[in-house]
């Protein structure tokens, strides 16, 4: 191979530093964690290879965060700060970078940047689970573009793979361990065998959890992930709120116990699988072998599995959370916008493969699978016969009763695991036995995902 | 979310069927394994969401491969079989598919393409191993495109991943399991503790290894996909003849026992590292803790892992050859540039970022690692003190001595492994080892990865 070094080939080098006149404008909306970690990422990085020049940061109450160590190190002397998101929009700035989160207000600068022939990078799940496909009309029908890269699994470049590299593959099947805040609690409870809400106390310590973790513990930012993954990957539309979740919150160390008795632990699983037009799609705790890809997910750790018709199964491991992954994304989409932008491509359609003509599913949570039962009763003769009764009438057949020494008889905590059923065929059932005298709490009911 | 049908958008959908007319070009060349996967993919994916059209197969004595179940499924009726190449190039197509393999003549191929404005794809590691900078750099001066996804890991879409999602980062390391003949050796021994002759032999039965194995077993296969993910990856020009390979032929199964009491498996495993100007790089058999990724990579599988400055560490992992996953790599790519040249982007510098500025290091494979050495002596005393001596005279510090009983004394296979030192260091203490008069073999020697 020839050695020659770069100097001798100056002509020939289309990527990297330009002079920045030619560097596209790009407008911080948001200056939290990520937002800092992109300033720090593209300030070291000489302004992502010259491709980009910062000239807007946008957050309220600006002052708080303008400091010397910020502006010193990473910004242009140019750079404008301001608390007026609609100055931006009303900026000369080609590219926003959206990075307030939740929908109000980040929607409004999201579909007045696109009006505005502005490209968007985002890094908001909510936004995009809920308008992503009309949004990608809108920045098509606008000739700019919207990237969504850091609004799923951080740092983990899933879903960019599945614009590039997975388009040529028919996908049907996307599962992952999308919140690293429920994997975080999950495995400290598996590790440990501590309590539920020792462990998402320590969560909270360690900040991996906020104050208020419902988002996070009872599935709604992990369904929010699933239904972008789904958009990006099966190209179909679903509302996050059509899809189920189900709370980790009544897991508790006896649930790993038994568990391990099966070969299995717990993990938050979500999981997406397209059979013609249906989509089953779930979210929440489930048992997965100790030995597989999702069982060795530790920490706050983000996977996500794709199952493709030619070309099999792929894993994607990585930090899912954090600002520094998270902004691997935003700049990178950054870039990726930026190269585009510069070789002219701003026409409609132009970009990676994504098709706008998506398909609206039926969506149900009505799987096939086995299942765990895991009961807190008050003891007594007859228990096991009563249970047994009622799961026969409904045609369902019990796998393995586990049943541990040592458990204060008055709750007493047992499984029953069930032979592969259809959720509607055992709901009734579940209902039935929960109403039953000597059951101290509704039957704990999880999916074994094998 | 609105539950809006598609048909009532029906002027914003620019990348699903377009008539013939618009959709490119495409040539196959090369109709083996892989080219007769990426027409079944097309051809089951109406030309890949209409946007490409296969207009040429070139193969040598194509009559052979022109059987009715192809040409009737998968080919429009005016689809051109060629055994000339060359015919190919002075044709309409605007994307040449190489699929040929090898140097000759796929490098006249591609430069005579590249050179006549078409853009190409191609799934050639040693192609773009040698010359892969070179051709980026024609590919630019002559405003098309080369993408070749499918030269490493096949399906596993970790070259898309690099110049999309992780471009943004900076990566200093890239590491993996990259030819799956030798994963499915070494796990085929470890499974079973077959001797290494029989597993290749079993290999060769199955179709996973070629009667002459010598570049997948040698290292050559993987030091050229090395070479790639290094230049994709950490944006250096590395010739694979300068990356050191060592070979698995002296694995045997007692070699897995004693890895086993090292908590470790073996794996051949390919990494750079780079550190300022210098690219460490390795290709051969590794200790591996059993429970890490590497270590749990089965069968014919890759696995790749990357480390950033900011991200952190990544995983990929899927099947790594194989027709339909290959062609998968080859399709995605496809569809890449038919999107960027609809959106009229063949300017010189369009496309994802990739920088062609590439540094040029010194290439070493003085890793400082522990060390397991595996000697074959005739057993007799003195044997440990003597290489002790020798291993102190270098400054070698000894971590374990490791000897397994039943072993015939005339062909007694042993194990020192030594605390982390260079590779440089370690060399002539080897020479002298080998050259005692006990000693039935050359120590086996190597890396434990931690």
């Amino acid at each position: 191979m020839q050695k020659t070094p770069p100097e001798q080939a100056p002509d020939a080098n289309p990527a990297v530093p330009r002079d920045r006149t030619s560097a596209r404008r790009v407008a911080l909306v948001g200056f939290g964690t990520v937002g800092r970690a992109v300033a720090k990422i593209l300030g070291e990085r000489g302004d992502g290879d010259g491709l980009l020049h910062l000239t807007h940061i946008c957050n309220r109450n600006f002052e708080r965060k303008k400091q010397p160590w910020v502006t010193e190190r990473w910004f242009p002397t140019d750079a404008v700060w301001t608390d007026d998101f609609r100055a931006v929009l009303n900026s000369d700035a080609d590219i926003i970078v959206e990075l307030i989160g939740g929908l109000t207000p980040a929607e409004e600068l999201v579909r007045g940047a696109l009006n505005a022939g502005k490209s968007v990078v985002t890094a908001n799940k909510q936004l995009i689970a809920r308008h992503g496909p009309d949004l990608l009309q809108l920045a098509s029908a606008n000739g700019c573009q919207l990237e969504f890269g850091a609004s799923v699994a951080g740092g983990v470049p899933v879903l960019p793979a599945l614009r590039t590299g997975l388009c040529g593959d028919r996908l049907h099947g996307i599962a992952g361990i999308l919140n690293g805040t429920c994997n975080y609690i999950l495995s400290r409870i598996e590790t440990d065998r501590i309590p539920f809400s020792e462990a998402l106390e320590e969560a909270q310590a360690r900040g991996y959890a906020e104050a208020d973790a419902s988002e996070d513990l009872d599935g709604g930012d992990a369904r929010a992930k699933l239904s972008i993954l789904a958009l990006a990957g099966l190209h179909v539309r679903v509302s996050p709120g059509d899809i189920r979740a189900r709370t980790i919150r009544p897991i508790d160390a006896v649930d790993f116990d038994y568990a391990a008795e099966l070969g299995c632990t717990i993990r938050q699983i979500s999981r997406a699988d397209l059979k013609e037009t249906t989509l089953f799609a779930d979210v929440g705790p489930s048992l997965v072998p100790t030995s597989s890809p999702f069982g060795r997910v530790q920490k706050n750790l983000n996977l996500v599995l794709t199952s493709g018709e030619y070309g099999g199964d792929m894993a994607f491991l990585g930090a899912g959370a954090g600002g520094d992954p998270t902004a691997v994304a935003v700049v990178s989409d950054l870039m990726f916008v930026a190269e585009k932008l510069a070789a002219g491509s701003s026409s409609v359609g132009s970009g990676p493969h994504r098709p706008l003509q998506l398909a609206s599913p039926e969506v149900s949570c009505d799987f096939e699978t086995p299942w765990y039962l895991r009961f807190l009763v008050k003891d007594q003769p007859g228990i096991i016969a009563s249970l047994a009764a009622i799961l026969s009438s409904h045609q369902l057949n019990i796998d393995a009763v586990l049943q541990n020494p040592g458990f204060d008889k008055s709750a007493l905590p047992f499984v029953i695991t069930l032979e592969p059923c259809r959720d509607a065929q055992l709901h009734p059932a579940l209902q039935e036995m929960s109403a039953l005298p000597f059951a101290l709490r509704p039957c704990l009911c999880l999916p074994i995902l094998r």
